[in-house]
């Protein structure tokens, strides 16, 4: 956790931009998994854990923003559960250490916010259980049900954007930590990856490096010899003598903070030249896309740009033909790259993602693309100081896509299907970095 | 998987056993972490997959109790799909390899529940999503709201508890798989685990070992010097020569069913005389609790020889007093051990809980005792042969525990509460294996 003082001043820029109403931020309660009291590892809302620090369930924030008075409500845990739970700090002591006050019991809560109804503003909720008590204590809110984002707080979503889009040093900081032990995963994997092993191997040699980090990961890995199948999670096949092994893996630190790093290699040898032709040109599209990152450059130019290298690439390599500009404005480079450059992250992997990817990463003078590829690039808006994002392009060659573009001609002009059937079990390239923007450029996390 | 005649022999027995009404069994959705899109996990609902199988999510089983026809519902992905997920076998499919037909879409399903909704039988649910999901399907079946077990059906209940009960061998071959995974992950953490490391760096090696072997942990690993606190998941202590480190963790296989181990080790030393004073009591517990396991032997008499056990053995070190039957009569055991001697195991770590702990744990022969600590048993009634069920006797010294009774006069002719003083900081041992009750007595898995 950060010091008292850095919530207190979060709390309060937060209340001077929403102005009225009363602020609801719940934190999140336990998981179940199989039943209800076997939970999934607790993850803190990373909205909650923003303006509140603690990582403990069952607790909830309010800011009457027009008074800027901040209240912890939860329950303090009795003899019986000390017996299960140990020793555990009172709410009152939990308030005080984010210069908060207490505001009372979750029961009295309930209370409060059915009183308040509509002055209540909070954010979009994303879990279920989380949705069916906003719907039983805020009724008056939902006239039309509980669709996306329904009854959520615009302008309550805006400030909040706007306070974390921008990174402090400190939580930069938390970010490198959570850089390094992914580093560390990725750097460990390479050296214990060997032929016979199973995916999951690798996975759990990962998995475990993070959790003995002190965090956990931030996101389910991808480790896979499948690169082409872009969020491929089974981990079942036996690595060979010459697969490229596709790892996409972050840690999330003690402190809530993630790491999102990618990395591809050949299990047991170097590259075959095959396989280093097509690194080399994901290999620059990631580099030009870090040397091109500044203040007010469109991330969605990057995207664009490290689509043009790609496309130019491989088509030194004869896999593609024409103009390049062309081509990209076409859309053609996205057969191979079909996702997004990047996307901000910070306590959240796709940082945020839970209050809207366009109000997130776009804005009045960036809309979102409807081209296929493009149209899932998270972040298109200009990069401003403080931001921290990924820069994770990558080549795919996916058969069920290149035979549905050859059958439909799509991008006809642009692609020498014929030899791409040489690549049909290449499996995929990508390759990702953290960074954050400076004032005068990028440097990686 | 088994094969499909496991399945379908399995629900032609719940057709019979239930006789009327539409069965409805449906699997688990995705379960979202810190957004919609980033999600925990995947874990199945453990009585779907008991009677369709698959470890897939957005799938739902139907079975018509009176002609026994069983059908699998889900969507097929589309091509946009198959970029990010990869080719998948199609719902017919899945439903053939477990002998059911396919049902429909989950479209189609939500009309069928509606319609027939009064007819329709399910399950206590436990996801918030999954409650959601039946009440706004089944309102009808809700007069008086969705309180515990609310609209479930107890015929389908018991009939589900009698057939998950009685281990078959491919089910019991699959539990000693994950006993062995769990088994490798505790020798690998008391090789591993030395003085100056953190908890999490163990907890880390032996979440690692379970999602290595292919499957993930049956339950949060409680890896703690301070063992007294019986749900400890802080991670965070440093190792000290001498400390007692208590590991609880179990590996789930990949096929779902899960090991339960506990052992208690010193850090980077033997046992003192005075741990092993107190490991000794506690092994002699576990090892007459297994020789004494059989069919037609209540599981509640188990527990209360272990608290006989542990309060003798305790009264040879001059911490208690009086007569040993006198004081497990009057609970005086429990202020050592408040927590049950152990509890069913298989697709769950406690083994549908999901469904009522006292209808799995107890009948109308054994009812579940009021008294503190006994009260946690989960499993009280006459053993069987085909039952799976753990045995964890422990001893702990928890001061907040013993001031409380001291204080209140609780048991005070049987404890030297003077004596325990020089327990305070000892901690706590809990040594847990996992059986099977054969004709004759019990196996190890």
């Amino acid at each position: 956790m950060f010091p008292a003082t850095t919530y207190t001043a979060r709390r309060k820029q937060l209340a001077t931009d929403v102005q009225s109403g009363l602020i609801f931020l719940p934190g999140n309660a336990e998981a179940p998994m199989n039943y209800a009291g076997n939970t999934y590892p607790f993850r803190q809302d990373s909205n909650f854990r923003y303006f509140a620090g603690h990582n403990i369930p069952d607790l909830a924030l309010t800011i009457d923003a027009a008074s800027g008075a901040s209240r912890l409500w939860g329950d303090d845990i009795s003899l019986n559960h000390v017996v299960w739970m140990g020793e555990q700090p009172s709410v009152a002591e939990l308030a005080a250490r984010i210069g908060a006050e207490r505001g009372g019991s979750l029961a009295e809560l309930s209370t409060v916010l059915k009183t308040y109804a509509k002055e209540v503003k909070f954010l979009p909720p994303y879990r279920a259980d989380r949705k069916t008590y906003l719907k039983e204590h805020l009724a008056t809110l939902f006239p039309t049900g509980m669709g996306e984002n329904a009854g959520a707080n615009k302008g309550l979503i805006r400030a909040v954007i706007n306070q974390r889009s921008i990174k402090s040093s400190e939580e930069l900081e938390q970010m490198s930590i959570a850089v390094r032990t992914s580093m560390d995963m990725h750097a460990a994997a390479k050296t214990h990856a060997a032929p016979g092993q199973l995916e999951h191997e690798v996975a759990g040699l990962i998995e475990g490096m993070a959790i003995a980090g002190g965090g956990r990961l931030a996101y389910a890995a991808i480790v896979t010899k499948n690169g082409q199948i872009l969020h491929n999670h089974y981990h079942g096949n036996t690595l060979q003598k010459g697969d490229l092994l596709l790892i996409d893996a972050g840690a999330e630190a003690t402190s809530g903070y993630a790491g999102d790093i990618t990395r591809t290699f050949a299990i047991g040898q170097p590259l075959t030249t095959k396989q280093e032709e097509i690194y080399r040109i994901v290999d620059r599209a990631k580099r030009e896309s870090i040397a091109a990152a500044r203040p007010g450059v469109k991330n969605r130019t990057l995207h664009d740009n490290a689509g043009r290298t790609i496309f130019s690439g491989l088509k030194d390599l004869g896999l593609t033909k024409g103009n390049p500009d062309e081509a990209v404005a076409a859309g053609a480079h996205a057969l191979f790259m079909p996702h997004g450059l990047g996307h901000m992250i910070g306590l959240d992997v796709h940082d945020m993602e839970d209050l809207g990817e366009d109000l997130v990463g776009y804005d009045e003078n960036t809309r979102r693309s409807t081209q296929f590829g493009t149209s899932s690039l998270r972040l298109g808006r200009e990069l401003e100081k403080g931001f921290a994002i990924t820069v994770e392009p990558g080549i795919y060659f996916i058969p069920a896509l290149i035979d549905q573009w050859k059958a439909d001609k799509i991008c006809a002009d642009f692609i020498n299907f014929d030899k791409l059937k040489a690549y049909y079990d290449f499996g995929g390239i990508r390759l990702e970095d953290d960074i954050a923007i400076t004032a005068s450029g990028s440097r990686l996390l």
